[in-house]
């Protein structure tokens, strides 16, 4: 009996959770370094068909993407429509306590995988984290139940538990797509739960952290050394302690301000698209019958906007969200390039001057035209027929904001808001704020905060960053839910709404002011003529309540309109009028 | 209607968060400038009485500390006992919904503050953390009192509401004594709640934003530039990014090991002096009547230890807590000064081998006797009538063993696990990664992983930090209770037990097994002189049951022991036998 004990306390709280970190930062790794190939191979490709003629390489770039994306569809298609989207709405109703029929299978998982894979190998603009927070809580609920044998049967496998378990699903989820053990702990607990019981969250901690160590491990022997920056999403910056003046602070809040409301005006457009998609008479008709259509078509138009020699070039095409994040991210600044030490090197410059196509735009172009494009594509990529990611891209566009708004300050104030001698303005210190406050205003969290720090591996910005986020995320919360509650909205997925805050005046409303007053009812004296009129005024009506009489009007039961309208007919014959009404289903 | 809406909506969100991180942020400035003069002038006059000879040296430095801890314990004498101790126990107790009288009253606030001044002030080797929850609760309750004119009184001031205010107190407090707004939330949810509403918790976030900035402005305009570093406490490491190698792993999981080991020791020892002064009846007679002689003649006993020109040459005893582990973060080794560009600099070396008083020690034998005495002294000290923190003794200590550990290890390995051109052990490292796990094993929390990070500035070593405060968390939680619990249980405050885990063998345990058997009753039918017998019977008891018969045994009610007494006497006459016995209260 001790002995059983002890094996259940170490597979309940120990080797579960070190299992569910493993296994999902191995699927992680592997997912990542298949995207790694097909996004080396779109660039291989492309130059080898440039290199036969200008327009197979058009072909080339099209079809790449446009195939990636139509197999990505073909297998969600297949293998089940639960791959499809984003996945976190999904979790979130099923940890509120819904089921969700399929959502959490294997076949789920594997079509996810593969779904996202394709997507992203692609270049498409969505993100891995919402998908794998799908495939975290996949394998939390597969390990659940592989492991039930060894659990107490009568006391452990109680709801609770499953769900506690798919939140820490969730967390590892995030923690693998970013390199943040800590802030994954508390993104988990923030987008899934709406209470949460402490002396569990070490189990999220502990699961983090096996997925950390076998991130660190498999960069260290496993994984060839040129691929080692590519499994994990880690944006070293190298900015001094140093990284900003307090007269500076006013400026993260207008760029939080700013953050907040373009953040609501991403949630109210993406409702738009889906709706329009659910809606329209057009659409309907044109794409109603397959998904895919719409999705490749929407793939063919990213290629053609991106296209490097073409379009692409105005929107530095060619590169991949990590690589415009190194950019934007990256300690220097782009305008005072030539000019002072704090310039980017030629190198980096030139993937947004598109001086080797023998163009020479300015960066701040450049950035605008990334920053609209992506703004409205990525909305529209998110309703698409494949596994797809808000957080990643919202993070690539909030960089991409505030490295404009960074770039603008620092051509306003080349040597820094005190003068020479003292700190100058790092554009690349605002792309951080900017990333952080468009995700939190997006997604309503708080922590990404943190998660924003662990992944650049520097904490100087933390202030910064909890001053820009806090005002997003106070404006978007203001105007619009999060962009997943909106989703869950859209797809009229069973989901509790929160109590409305102690102050609305919702609290002070009285029952009397909603409630119908003029009630139809059946006295223990109605008569059948009575009766029969009342079935006819009322053809909406399914059950009737039966009281006493008029004055005391105690309920007794209520009766349905069906067996009424059998009494009714029986006593005083067949009556044409019941029949034909339609009941309110 | 519309416009009270919104002030009750900024006064309860906004304003009453902003201003308890403002106002405990102040008064965090106002104590740590009042601590730092007061170790300032320790310095000053010493060496000024020491210029004037030896002795008056010695007594001077020994009046001022056993004078600052006397005048500290009297504040907490004279204006009220709830100042004493930690404070975090108490407001645990507090929040879990128990009423401590006068724990949170503005008199409480001032002799916390005036003595923790003093305290700290004086050099004793205690920390302000807990006596700072304490304050931030305090001002919380405080605030939430002064503002209830604006608050919906119906809906709003319930408990739950009071509670969170102080949560968020909590975390203020923390994040006032570390420069860790992020991981003080954490530590404010962790160590005070059980279960944790998620939609509140961005309060605790803007709270500790608020109080960070206006740390950030007085460092900036207010406070002189040399004091900059003493009202945060910022410990910023320059670890290169690739700070560890995964083959030192193994090292980080025994540290972790000997912390959870010796954490528990040291709550283990901690009660064993708190339960001996509260039994021991030579110590009662002693110092029984007032605790402020016992306290003086520790403050005594430490000023002799320390005295820097005697036994304190031993232990860096001039050296505060800042400052020692400034030397134990440092990005250096101390083993391998003049051979290596790794050493530490000769003025940080001769903190340790007392050089400047002739002595050449070893620093590693320094650093061993440094923590044998704190780990000796620190518990003594926790125990005595003054506000008293054990969270930053524990960081220090831990921060202390972690670097013996690492001096050790590059002492064997000079160049590293790999050899050279690879990364060397870096002492400092494992002095981070044993601050945080010995701290975490002593109080039970994972949010000092965070703290620990965001006090260093880097993220580099969040990964040993975890893993090694994951081992020592689980050891010490296996062991005993937290030092917070454990304090709990020795004061015998009211507390909530945590249900055992669901694999114990207790929910296997059916009533049966404890209840009471051979039942005590009155039938329907007892006599006067069975009655008789079992009032003398039992004189333990205050109230009988009532049943109808000995068979069906159908509970009527209860009747008190002296209503029977009275009755029996009435019918019976007077039994002595029925006065004597006492009753059980």
């Amino acid at each position: 009996r001790q002995y059983r004990n002890l094996v259940h306390f170490f597979v309940e709280d120990w080797f579960i959770s070190a299992m569910l970190g493993i296994i999902t930062a191995i699927l992680s790794i592997i997912i990542d370094l298949g995207i790694e190939y097909l996004t080396h191979y779109r660039i291989e490709l492309f130059h080898w068909a440039k290199h036969q003629s200008i327009y197979s390489g058009f072909v080339m770039w099209l079809s790449y993407i446009t195939g990636l994306v139509w197999l990505a569809a073909v297998v969600c298609y297949v293998f089940g429509k639960q791959a499809v989207g984003s996945g976190i709405p999904e979790v979130k109703v099923i940890i509120h306590g819904f089921t969700m029929k399929n959502y959490l299978s294997l076949k789920t998982l594997i079509a996810k995988m593969v779904g996202l894979t394709f997507t992203i190998g692609s270049g498409l603009p969505v993100g891995k984290e919402g998908p794998f927070v799908h495939i975290g809580a996949i394998v939390a609920s597969l390990l659940n139940k592989a492991t039930s044998a060894c659990q107490y049967n009568a006391f452990f496998s109680n709801e609770g538990r499953t769900m506690e378990m798919l939140s820490i699903g969730c967390a590892v989820g995030i923690a693998c797509t970013f390199s943040a053990p800590m802030g994954a702990v508390l993104y988990g607990i923030e987008s899934t739960s709406k209470y949460f019981a402490v002396k569990n969250y070490w189990r999220s901690f502990f699961a983090t952290t096996c997925s950390a160590m076998i991130f660190r491990f498999a960069i260290a022997f496993i994984v060839p050394q040129h691929f080692a920056g590519t499994i994990t999403a880690y944006y070293q910056t190298n900015f001094p302690n140093e990284v900003f003046v307090v007269e500076e602070l006013p400026f993260f809040i207008l760029l939080g301000t700013a953050t907040g409301l373009l953040g609501a005006l991403f949630i109210w457009y993406h409702r738009r698209i889906s709706l329009f998609k659910k809606r329209n008479r057009v659409f309907k008709a044109m794409f109603g019958k397959s998904p895919l259509v719409f999705t490749t078509l929407i793939a063919a138009l990213f290629a053609i906007l991106s296209y490097p020699d073409g379009l692409g070039m105005y929107i530095a095409g060619k590169m991949t969200f990590r690589e415009t994040l190194v950019d934007f991210l990256s300690n220097c600044t782009f305008s005072l390039s030539n000019i002072s030490s704090n310039g980017c090197p030629q190198e980096l410059i030139a993937h947004w001057t598109s001086s080797h196509l023998g163009a020479d735009f300015h960066p701040l172009y450049t950035l605008t035209a990334y920053f609209c494009v992506y703004f409205l594509l990525i909305p529209i990529c998110i309703t698409l027929f494949i596994p797809t990611g808000v957080f990643v891209p919202c993070f690539v566009l909030g960089a991409c904001g505030g490295r404009i708004v960074g770039e603008i300050l620092s051509m306003w104030w080349p040597e820094g808001l005190r003068g020479l001698g003292h700190p100058q303005i790092y554009p690349g210190l605002y792309a951080v704020v900017g990333a952080a406050s468009f995700t939190g205003s997006v997604t309503h969290s708080l922590s990404i905060a943190l998660i924003v720090c662990e992944t650049t591996g520097q904490l100087c910005a933390l202030l910064p960053v909890l001053i820009a986020l806090m005002v997003s995320n106070a404006i978007c919360a203001f105007m619009q839910p999060s962009i997943y509650e909106s989703i869950i909205k859209i797809n009229n997925l069973p989901y509790l709404a929160d109590l409305p805050p102690s102050r609305m005046s919702v609290h002070t409303m009285k029952v009397e002011r909603i409630m119908v007053k003029d009630l139809v009812f059946i006295t223990r004296e109605t008569t059948y003529r009575e009766l029969r009129e009342i079935l006819l005024e009322s053809p909406g009506l399914r059950s009737y309540p039966f009281v006493t009489d008029k004055k005391s009007m105690t309920l007794l039961g209520s009766v349905g309109r069906k067996y009424l309208v059998y009494l009714v007919q029986r006593k005083l014959g067949p009556e044409p009028e019941f029949v034909s009404h339609r009941r309110r289903s």
